[in-house]
């Protein structure tokens, strides 16, 4: 395992992904965008609207991670409480952000105004608000974390400048090769590729497409040069085996 | 929000979700299933393919939950630690199960076997197998954890018959309606009705969709008659608002 990558951790907040009536996109889009940028997520929480959950959740994650991401929960209505849940992990209040309500007015117009768009200007005391380029509403980071938007548009907007703020590392790489063979003839060979580089990961994917099977096999790490030859290794060992195998970038 | 459904946790047991390789599919399916069921699923975490990451979100979702699944982590390659993971949680060991090897030898022939297929026949001392119709490797149920695998199609095929070994709550119904106006403009109305129905659980959604905002207006519950009532509610105010809407199941 590549241990010199910054981690970071992803709170989802959301009955709508419980429930099963939503399938979560953010954990995907964050955890990309993070690796190029060399910051690796190590773990991921999804939890109900409820304000115990989410501070119990946040508290854990923001002690044991550089950066926290959370998603959800950050709109007008009664079912978004996140911001308050910020104030009470943090031991903090939310308060009106005055630079916050100017882009909501300038957005939705003075008359459009009222007390439920108005909570969307609050922020936990201290906080830095986070631009929203699609809908005005800002994000907001306080500390470690920071408080972001469920809408993946949204989100997939105000990402790139978050991730620009951030001190990068190496990016992770990534390498996969399909190969058409099933993992279980190809255990010991990938374990002796693995040990020979614990530096990196190497991740065995099983999958089934018309009928055959084969297998999906990652190397992923910050080491370019140990990454090429795993990847060699990896391809020595299935001409070896007669798998047929394409590499992918 | 509705409490009297017993409660589930999912534990995602990969490091490609988290690299965000790939988009996880198992959080809806379960959910969706147990859902329907009566049983709620109150939080899921993804974790890297680490002993202690593993160990430590089991032993605090089993402890939390009635019921924990758990998906990844169990076929023949040496990222595959789950087993040997959850027998460490319980502080058990993993043991050839003869029933397993029967399966898998019958599955891959007898020439087909090796040390690395073998490993797929371990479960935990004291775990009963659960059937997996379309590869043979099982999962396995110990206490209140069900340990299954991470292909989605294979777990869709082995929920069926794990479900209906589940004591049945009252289903979990979900409605939904769709409107042409935006969350904010409604927030009041929707407060409202979440309050003369606090068993159920009411949630908002923005979207927009050709340069359209909407919002859709999920309720939640096991109470058939109150469902009715909120959506009834919800209706009346949207057409005070002069919203077009229109109502899914």
């Amino acid at each position: 395992m590549f241990t010199n990558a910054r981690s970071a951790a992803i709170l989802i907040i959301g009955n709508e992904i419980l429930s099963g009536r939503t399938r979560d996109a953010n954990i995907q889009m964050i955890s990309e965008a993070l690796g190029k940028h060399g910051i690796r997520v190590r773990e991921a929480r999804v939890v109900e609207d409820r304000y115990e959950a989410i501070v119990y959740a946040l508290n854990g994650l923001r002690a044991s991670h550089d950066f926290v991401f959370t998603t959800g929960g950050i709109g007008p209505t009664h079912d978004d409480i996140t911001t308050e849940c910020i104030a009470g992990a943090f031991g903090r209040v939310a308060i009106e952000n005055p630079a916050a309500v100017q882009r909501l007015v300038a957005y939705y117009g003075p008359a459009g105004m009222n007390e439920a768009r108005l909570k969307m200007a609050h922020v936990v005391a201290g906080a830095t608000l986070i631009d929203n380029p699609i809908s005005a509403a800002p994000g907001f980071r306080i500390e470690n974390v920071f408080v972001l938007p469920g809408v993946p548009q949204i989100l997939e907007a105000m990402l790139p400048s978050i991730i620009a703020s951030l001190p990068s590392g190496q990016p992770i790489l990534s390498r996969t090769i399909t190969a058409w063979i099933r993992e279980g003839e190809i255990a010991s060979d990938l374990a002796s590729v693995q040990n020979t580089h614990p530096n990196l990961d190497v991740g065995s994917y099983p999958f089934a497409h018309d009928g055959r099977y084969g297998t999906s096999l990652v190397i992923r790490g910050t080491d370019a040069e140990g990454l090429e030859l795993a990847l060699t290794a990896v391809c020595a060992f299935l001409i070896t085996r007669g798998a047929e195998f394409a590499r992918a970038e």
